[in-house]
């Protein structure tokens, strides 16, 4: 039922987080908040690895350095095993889906020495002009993404 | 497509969150990840309400004051519109689903000053024993829940 | 050595908060830093009793509602006994100095049911220009303060 | 009136972090309590480094992998110049000094491209038995310091 695959071979992308006290809970294990923290980093080292996290693109937000315009417009996240204060997590990236305004990154945590899926996360994304209306995904960074990944990619 | 109502007379509680600050990012909105600790602070106000918040329960957490012993194991965030720094929200929370072992928050989060519809959510959380596993929800939990949900509460 | 009194009558205003588990960490109690936020919420509510949450002084965050052109240029706390999840605590607040282009908040923070003391807090801020450099506090903030403050507050 | 030293020859040790948007508010700049994250992570990096960061010192956090018994009882941020989101920072980290029950780290803070300073920080940490009370620094974790700081270290 989850949407993101399990299946490594689909992510064309990974980067690395350590949990940070900060990070957990009263329980002892990473707040589930704190994972929209690693989406995040997941989202912009990738976008940094083509050489998109650029203010040079149209959009509302090109007084943010290093921020392309878009805005959150959905967020999921399934918790599957838990992580501890000073665990480190490996997180494959992926953008699954590139529509004409919108795109969609997946995203598998998994606990780097157990290998074991910690999380898989969802996060869709919105491009907005400066008025904050939807406007087209930029020519540049949609065939960036393209060719970065392949045939698995929708598009609709 | 999005399960959680926004028909304000299906939810039983509300409660409120100011936005601080350190919730905003770069662009000068509320950052989506923090939406995760609103969640938590409805969460929280609605056990509360029904003297629900409290270590007497079996389940892992017995150690945590005031923590029901359940992890999340689901969490979904749609965004509506922008939150900014100093906006008052209002959190209208009900619990949508009592299962056996887990169970369903949703909550409807809305600006309110203009009452338009921020953001909405759902959390699902597993109880869990002392040896992290599922276990049946204990029945005075259920009940409680129950009886203040009423009709709506879906069961399964 | 505190410069921060434990004298409640020193504080003309007080706020409060309730602390959420996304701010307690793996030892089950408040994360240091969590007293940051505290400390921006005691700042937010004070100057917003005194109607200062304003954009409507000159500096350089006028592009933020609510929000006075200032930066943090120094932050202190100090810890006496540890708060938990679901605790209220009770936050003193008074601006003890007012400079030329910097004043000073002093921050109390009490558990609301037991009255003991969990930190102490200090700090500075320094008005900002549109091109980031220290400016004079405008008048009309600077009376306000004054006002409120009385004789206890320290002119330099 | 700093007593962080900007020497940097004076720092045994150093890490790296990257600013999350997440770390980042509405003035496009990173939130004064992101950098008690930054701290945190710098502290956890310099006791990994020498092998510090395990369970099995006496004390009151046993059951927190990773984590050397220690509360914070103090900490204090000066800053020096923003930093925003994408930036990298070099975190130089140093014990200035070992006491009987409590030590205190030094961090010096710097923009990893410019070497600006960004900001130093100061958090001091004593040592907990299993009942909250001060103890004295197990004599391993203080040889392993004294060794790794050499002449500078204060004792007192």
């Amino acid at each position: 039922m989850d949407p993101v695959t399990q299946d490594l071979n689909a992510y064309p992308f990974a980067t690395e987080v350590r949990v940070r006290l900060s990070e957990t809970d009263a329980v002892g294990i990473v707040y589930f908040g704190s994972f929209s923290t690693y989406m995040d980093v997941g989202r912009m080292d990738y976008l940094h690895h083509l050489g998109l996290d650029q203010a040079r693109f149209p959009g509302h937000a090109r007084h943010v350095p290093h921020l392309p315009p878009g805005a959150v417009v959905q967020a999921a996240l399934s918790f599957h095993s838990p992580a501890r204060y000073g665990d480190a997590m490996t997180l494959y990236v992926r953008v699954a889906r590139l529509g004409t305004t919108s795109y969609t990154f997946h995203f598998l945590m998994t606990n780097k020495r157990t290998r074991r899926v910690v999380a898989t996360g969802v996060l869709t994304l919105v491009w907005l002009d400066e008025d904050f209306r939807p406007m087209p995904i930029p020519a540049e960074f949609r065939s960036a993404i393209e060719a970065f990944e392949g045939q698995h990619l929708q598009r609709d």
